[in-house]
């Protein structure tokens, strides 16, 4: 049996949909953590200075890169859609998602590091506009679209887990009374979080958060 | 016979691997091309309100997002590995070209938005930065590893055409004098660029590149 080892921190993080994934799909994994302090000596030995990280059998392939990470393992163990043009379009939207965290990381940076307030204050308002404008309303088009309550297709494929990672991420840290989510968007998050295999992650799952006063500044 | 429309600017930009990529792998399609300055009307238009996009058989399919658009084109034509653990690792390294990407994409942002000089000068540096410490030394990496000239395996595959894309442009754009490539990503440049197939579409790219002192600020 194929042996894979998740390498990430002790958070949800980038991380969180793919040990879901794993759960549903009944694959077996070593899900390895290390804490946030630890990130300087972690760094290094990591290929592209970045995690997460999949090992599959130690060493023999060693793969860097959140989607490319999602796109295998679905591929081997049955996440993926049939036609080329249904992954197309799995590929497309992860992408399009991946813009959007590109904005999101910079005003986690800028808080970390400590940057002036008001450019913490651009890079947040930022990032919440393409969000509202901009991937809320395309991912809401393509659930209406689909018409399945899944991404594309007819079944659960990787785009779902991280879609409902990435927006149960959001729901975390979002204000009260802050921006409003889609409700088809909320529909799908709680079916991919509905679906078997998942309890045991869900409840670690709330334990893997940074504590919410983290981001104040 | 597939009918595939490339929609994207004049000029090389995001689409200039993918062209190269078609003409090489012998593709017709047809190269839809729109001025800069009529981007305000073609954003609402598109599916992400982003180029390039492909369309296939008119709106059959249509495919947003650069990796997007290879990873499909490359499964239909011929240009994709053969095993999975070859996919994924293209899909790593394409995704780390991204994130350099995303950085250079806020120096240029910055640039044709007028942001205040010490901003571009900090983008700038963010994404030379990681050009020169990350990207230019893992790719350096595989190609040694890999050992055919190739980024993975034995035959050119998409992500050749787009790592190789992304070192034209930045060996257009770097000063003189400045920054220096690494030699093997210079031949990966070269053995990609020499390929047949491509003469008349590197005659045309010569003159798809933007006046060079667009980005003096």
């Amino acid at each position: 049996m194929v042996k894979y080892t998740l390498f990430y921190m002790k958070i949800n993080g980038r991380a969180g949909g793919i040990r879901l994934m794993l759960d549903y799909l009944k694959v077996p994994f070593e899900d390895k953590t290390f804490e946030r302090s630890e990130w300087p000596t972690v760094k290094p030995t990591t290929p592209f200075g970045q995690v997460p990280v999949l090992y599959v059998d130690d060493d023999k392939l060693v793969l860097p890169e959140t989607l490319a990470i999602y796109r295998y393992l679905a591929a081997k163990h049955g996440a993926i859609p049939d036609s080329l043009e249904d992954q197309a379009l799995c590929d497309a939207y992860a992408d399009h998602v991946q813009d959007y965290m590109s904005k999101l990381v910079l005003f986690v940076y800028a808080v970390i590091h400590q940057k002036p307030k008001e450019r913490i204050l651009e890079y947040r308002e930022e990032s919440l506009k393409f969000l509202q404008e901009r991937l809320f309303p395309d991912l809401q088009k393509q659930l209406e679209k689909n018409g399945t309550g899944w991404m594309v297709g007819d079944k659960p494929t990787w785009l779902d887990f991280f879609v409902a990672d990435v927006v149960d991420n959001h729901l975390y840290w979002k204000e009260e009374n802050g921006d409003e989510v889609p409700e088809k968007i909320l529909n799908h998050h709680e079916k991919v979080f509905s679906l078997p295999g998942l309890e045991k992650r869900l409840e670690e799952r709330k334990t893997l958060f940074p504590p919410k006063d983290m981001f104040k500044f």
